[in-house]
């Protein structure tokens, strides 16, 4: 089989079902929701009966335990995809509104309506739940979406993408509107990211290697973010208790997310809370490597952090440390290494503050507060399709409404232009 | 020299620039736009005298009128440019807003910040006013740009440039920040193109094989239009005034501009009103092609139009005519040949209007209007970089907001994520 050419009747289906979505009533986007909704209750014994012949695959493999767990499917995963499709219908509808209407002094009137995107790319890996996921916010935002998940979960998402099509089925949309790729073949990742006239935005979701692939390959807009490495700065006229508290929250409330504290600078002024931090990271398991003032300031650290801890982003229980002389030189550090996350100033100074969040040039930049609320539920965006560390069209935490575009409207009574 | 390498210092130097530009203040970016108005005047003997250069050249290459009247800088332009940069001086700051502040359940507050983009990379041909115009729209949104001008204006741009430096260094600002390309070789536009380091949207202004060459070669965002196949669609229930008045205006007002009308649709019910319309046209000049339908209406017409003609934008006095049985055939023609930039419809049925409003996939959709309004300054954007048939980021007319991202801002008093 063809699969360039598989992959663009897949393109062109989604495109034609993008324009019937775009047109649905919000009472009808919602519907198919609920009954995706019960589609999946219907259909649990063949969704976990599919999961099985993966993870069977997967322990033939040799993947390891947490792949394995990430892979898996069972009731209580699935009864919290059931509970989210409920909360996604439940959310506002996020396009047909049209707001700045004014007139001009032409005599019309001029506004902006936010409007679907047209068709999602979505490129993942091991988790099957994102089909479920993903598909709930394209579709909400009157968008397709092609599902192109790891080939290690094909059966899981080829059967979760038959309860997408019994639901939209059953709404009287159509059953191209949300697709799960059923080749395995790498080749189908690169005709979806070449098919610009299909696809209007790619999302991927997975490890850096996914990413570099995509951004390497596509010819589509990329809605993505390559690393998380976020940094709290403890400014010379900080509260030493709220900076104690939140550094220590940044790295340890969780390791394994984008948003967690990379690096840690501190004000020379600052490094006398050095020790007490130190040991109360190093006691929660966390390995501390400092410059060598940090090195000089507490003395417990016994790693010496080298240009390469600067630009790593770990995802595990390791924390680099270095001591600036103050803000200007911490801007610096961040607008060097930083991967435009998300980065926190602690600083009693407001004048101060202002400067950091005006001009440190990252999706989220924070005063005061622990870089782990960078996140699209904590900033009450009801849904979350990703991070985004570009610039253009959606950054930072993407809701719904970065699933959407905005058009020009116009209104007159036969104006012309003079 | 190498270019590629010269390119890259060029950009480096721009992004440093763009980090001392975007921490300016509104008043110093203003005074920079004042700066460099006084140059350009205190400069106007140097820019005159570089122009005479280009346009011999052009002579001798044997340039057709209309491009040596594009090449050509005479006092008359330089008054232009120089009230435009002060128009642009007295637009309010675009930047450094914060919107939507709310606070959270969990103590925080979540707002945006519209921020500078960063890095423009602009890329046009022959008309050198467009190196100050964009230069001025770029500084005023915090922005450092890279200008790359054609080879035929490289005297003139030149010229300009040691003006755009003149005037930054005399507000205190880095000349860096307005940077005019000084090589001619075609691999300088090649190496800006694949920078995305450096440079954080592309912005191409000029012909179809310009914007088509940037697009096949861009590893940048790209803020463009390739084609305006503008439409209006007169519906069955249509008053004919109106629809006679913003026909022949979409189509005679100017008919080398991009949001022209370049095909006719009409309702079945309307063809009575096409003898006298086409014979306004054909009066004005404009040459007049129909599907059967329409000829069979207007047998005035004597050419047929042809698939080609759905697929074509004249920008000349031509327009085709297609005859439909109501807004479903005209919004399904639209879908398959609009190059989605403006499209109008001209009915009196307020519900028509609204599903025509919100189906129809352009930058610029228009009820009882003429396409000709598709304009940043008739939209009261105050100005335009250009116009976007994108879906991402920036759409439809696109004015000093499209040089700008935002950004989460996230205040706390010492908050931690539980």
């Amino acid at each position: 089989m063809d699969i360039k050419a598989a992959m663009a009747e897949m393109g062109r289906a989604a495109r034609d079902a993008a324009r019937i979505v775009a047109a649905a009533s919000v009472a009808q986007r919602n519907d198919a929701l609920l009954q995706i909704r019960q589609a999946l209750a219907a259909d649990r014994e063949n969704i976990l009966a599919a999961n099985e012949r993966d993870l069977e695959a997967g322990r033939e493999n040799g993947l390891d335990a947490a792949l394995l767990d990430r892979l898996a499917v069972n009731a209580a995963r699935l009864d919290v995809l059931e509970e989210g499709l409920a909360q996604v219908a439940a959310l506002p509808d996020p396009i047909g509104q049209i707001s700045d209407e004014r007139g001009m002094p032409s005599g019309i009137t001029v506004g902006t309506m936010r409007v679907p995107l047209g068709v999602i790319g979505m490129i993942y890996e091991s988790r099957p739940n994102v089909t479920i996921e993903a598909a709930s916010l394209c579709l909400k935002a009157g968008n397709a979406v092609i599902l192109r998940g790891g080939s290690e979960a094909i059966h899981s998402n080829t059967a979760l993408g038959q309860s997408l099509a019994n639901g939209l089925s059953a709404a009287g949309l159509p059953v191209d509107a949300a697709q799960v790729v059923p080749m395995v073949d790498r080749a189908a990742v690169g005709a979806l990211l070449t098919m610009p006239e299909y696809i209007d935005l790619i999302v991927p979701r997975g490890g850096k290697g996914l990413i570099e692939r995509v951004m390497a390959e596509s010819q589509v807009a990329i809605l993505k973010h390559l690393d998380g490495i976020c940094h709290v700065y403890i400014d010379t006229e900080a509260d030493p208790d709220k900076a104690h508290r939140i550094a220590f929250n940044a790295k340890t409330q969780r390791y394994g997310t984008c948003n967690t504290m990379e690096t840690l600078l501190i004000a020379k002024a600052q490094t006398g809370m050095l020790p007490a931090l130190v040991a109360a990271l190093q006691e929660e398991g966390v390995e501390v490597r400092g410059c060598d003032d940090t090195r000089a300031a507490a003395p417990a650290i016994s790693v010496t952090a080298t240009d390469a801890d600067w630009s790593t982003e770990y995802l595990a229980p390791i924390l680099s440390i270095k001591v600036v002389d103050g803000v200007d030189e911490a801007m610096a550090h961040i607008a060097q290494y930083s991967s435009s996350h998300t980065e926190s100033i602690v600083t009693e100074n407001a004048e101060t503050a202002a400067r950091f969040l005006r001009e440190v040039d990252s999706g989220s930049v924070m005063h005061n507060a622990s870089t782990r609320f960078a996140d699209g539920f904590e900033y009450g965006l009801g849904a979350e399709i990703g991070i985004s560390t570009g610039k253009l069209h959606a950054r930072g935490p993407v809701g719904l409404e970065g699933l959407t575009s905005r058009k020009y409207i116009v209104r007159g009574d036969g104006h012309i232009r003079q």
